[in-house]
C-alpha cells in the first residue's frame, strides 16, 4: 500500500493560491518526496504531513520551481534533529547544484547522499525503521524500486517511476502438505531456506507465483516523447504534467517543452495505465477543470491534482 | 514620503499563516526590499506589491529565514525581463553566499551588484527612473542613505537604517527680494549656481535651513546591544525584531541571540524613536498581541507587524 499526497499542483512560480508541484509517497510510515519548489515545506505544514519521515528526495530537474524549496526544507529537517541519512536523486549535473545548496545550509546534522543521473533501478527497503538503499532486489521482501527516464525538457530532466513489489503469497495448504512446522513459516516467507530433521525446505515450496506490485509514475517537465509510453507501462497511477489545458496553447507547450492535457492523456492511453492525475498547471490557467474534457476524450480516468489531494493505492 | 509594506512577520520558519519577516520600502515608485526568506515572492503576489520596481535588496544575515527566498525572487524578476541592475547588500561573507545563489539562478538578464559589509553610508538617488548608487550626498536632491550597524547574533548580522533627506525649502520671498527671474528658481533649488547679467546667484541665497528627513531603522536579528540606541536615534519608525513576547522567554532570547518585546521597547525608548513596530515573531508564538503590553509598558507607541501591513511616512 502506498499513500500519496500532492503538496502542490502549480508550475513555473509559487502562487498564493497554488503551491508548486510536489508530492509525497509514503510506505509504512517512511516517505519519498518528489520535487521541492519554494514553499514545499509550507505546504507540508499546511497539510500536516510532517517532514521527519522523508528518507529520499527525487528532483526531476534543476529549474527553480522544482528545487528552490530544498535549502529551507533541509534546514528545517536539520532543526528537527534528524541524524539519519537523506538520499537525494537528480539528473546529470544535479551534484553541482547540490554542492551550492548544501553551502547555503551549513552544519546539517544528518549525512546526505547524492545520486546523479538515471542508470538503472535504485532499490530501497525498510530497514532500521527507514528506507535504506539496497544493492539488489529481494523478491521475498518489500522493495521500493525507483527507475528513471531522461525526458525532453529545456534542461536535463528525469521522469521517475516507483514500484512496490508484491511478495509471493504464502500457500498454507502447501506448508501443511509438506508438514512444515509453523515456526518456520515466517522465515520461509522471508526467503530463508530451512534445514530441519535432515530435510531442506526452500521458500519456493510454499510460495505462490509472482504477483504484480504497485507502480506509480511521475513525469514532469517534458514534451510527450515516445519513451514515456514504455516507461509508464501499466502504472496503477500516472502523475503527469499538464501545463496547458487548452488545445490552443499547444504552441506554448511545444515552445516551453511542456505538455497539454490532451498530450498527457494520450500517453496514459498508450501506456495502459489505470489512472491519470494531471498536475504542474501553468500560473496562467486559473481553472484547470475547464479543460479536463480535453484529457478525458483520450483517457477517461483522468483527474486533476489539487494542493493537499491524497489517495491510497493498494495492490 | 516613504511607503512601507510588511510582507511577513515571522521568524525561523515559513508558516502557512505567517510569512517570514521581510519588508518593502518604496520611494517615488522604486523599491528597497529588506530580507527575503522562503516565500517572500508569494507574499508579494498576495499583497500585489509587484517585484519589478525593486532596485536594492538588503539582507540582514545569511540565515535561511532571511535569505532562501532570493533564488526564487531573482529568477522571477529575471522572467519579467528586467534589465536594470539590482544592488544586493549584506554582511561580511555575503558575497560567498551570493555566488552560490547566483549559480542556482543562471542567465539572469540583469546585472547584480553585491555590496558586502557595512563601512559607511551608501547613497542612492532616483535617476533614470530607478534608484542608482551615488558617490556622494547632494543635499539639494532627494537622497536615500542606507547605513548599517553590526549586530549581535549567532552569525554576522547587519542592522539597517534608511534616511530620506528633506530638501531645503525654497524661499519665494528671498527670490523676489533678489529679483531673480522665475525661470531660474527650479535650477537654484536643484543646487545650481546661476550667472545672469553680471551677477551670480548661489542656491543658498534662496534656500532655507536644513530640515530633518525621514529615518526608518530595521534591526533583526540581534540581542539588544548598546550600539543600537545611537544607530536608531530619532527614527520616525523603528522596526525591530520581537522574537519572544513573554518575559519568561528571556532565556530563549539570550540563548538564541534574539530579543523579547520588552527589550526591543527599551531600545525604542532610549533611541527616542517616534514609533516602534515589532516583527519576526517566533513560530511558537501564536498570538503576539497577548504580549504587547510588555512592550508598551516601556514604549507606548508600539504596534505589531502583520503580513500585509502597510503605512506611509511623510516628513
Amino acid at each position: 500500500m502506498l499513500d500519496i499526497r500532492f503538496l502542490g499542483s502549480g508550475g513555473g512560480m509559487p502562487m498564493p493560491n497554488r503551491h508548486l508541484s510536489s508530492l509525497l509517497i509514503s510506505f509504512r510510515g517512511r516517505t519519498i518526496l518528489f520535487d521541492c519548489g519554494e514553499g514545499t515545506q509550507v505546504a507540508m505544514r499546511k497539510f500536516k504531513t510532517g517532514f521527519k519521515t522523508i528518507d529520499i528526495i527525487c528532483i526531476s530537474h534543476v529549474h527553480g520551481d522544482h528545487l528552490y524549496g530544498l535549502p529551507g526544507l533541509l534546514s528545517t529537517m536539520g532543526n528537527s534533529e534528524r541524524t539519519e541519512m537523506v538520499t537525494l536523486i537528480g539528473p546529470r549535473g544535479f551534484r553541482n547544484f547540490m554542492d551550492k545548496i548544501l553551502f547555503l545550509v551549513p552544519n546539517l546534522p544528518f549525512p546526505v547522499r547524492i545520486i546523479e543521473g538515471g542508470g538503472g533501478p535504485l532499490i530501497f527497503r525498510l530497514e532500521e525503521d527507514r528506507l535504506l538503499f539496497q544493492e539488489k532486489l529481494d523478491k521475498y521482501k518489500e522493495n521500493l524500486t525507483i527507475d528513471t527516464l531522461e525526458l525532453d525538457h529545456s534542461t536535463e530532466c528525469l521522469g521517475y517511476s516507483l514500484t512496490l513489489n508484491r511478495r509471493p503469497k504464502f500457500l498454507v495448504e502447501k506448508a501443511e502438505e509438506y508438514d512444515i512446522p509453523k515456526n518456520f513459516w515466517k522465515r520461509l516467507q522471508n526467503g530463508e531456506t530451512i534445514s530441519y530433521k535432515d530435510r531442506e525446505y526452500c521458500p519456493e515450496l510454499v510460495l505462490g507465483e509472482e504477483r504484480s506490485g504497485i507502480k506509480i509514475s511521475y513525469i514532469t517537465d517534458s514534451r510527450p516523447v515516445g519513451g514515456i509510453v514504455d516507461f509508464i507501462n501499466k502504472s496503477k497511477l500516472f502523475i503527469c504534467e499538464g501545463s496547458y489545458g487548452d488545445d490552443a496553447d499547444l504552441h506554448k507547450a511545444i515552445k516551453n517543452k511542456h505538455m497539454t492535457f490532451r498530450e498527457a492523456a494520450k500517453l496514459a492511453l498508450e501506456g495502459q495505465v489505470e489512472e491519470l492525475i494531471l498536475t504542474h498547471f501553468s500560473p496562467s490557467m486559473d481553472e484547470p477543470s475547464e479543460f479536463i474534457h480535453n484529457a478525458r476524450e483520450s483517457f477517461a480516468n483522468t483527474s486533476l491534482a489539487y494542493d493537499g489531494l491524497s489517495k491510497t493505492i493498494g495492490f
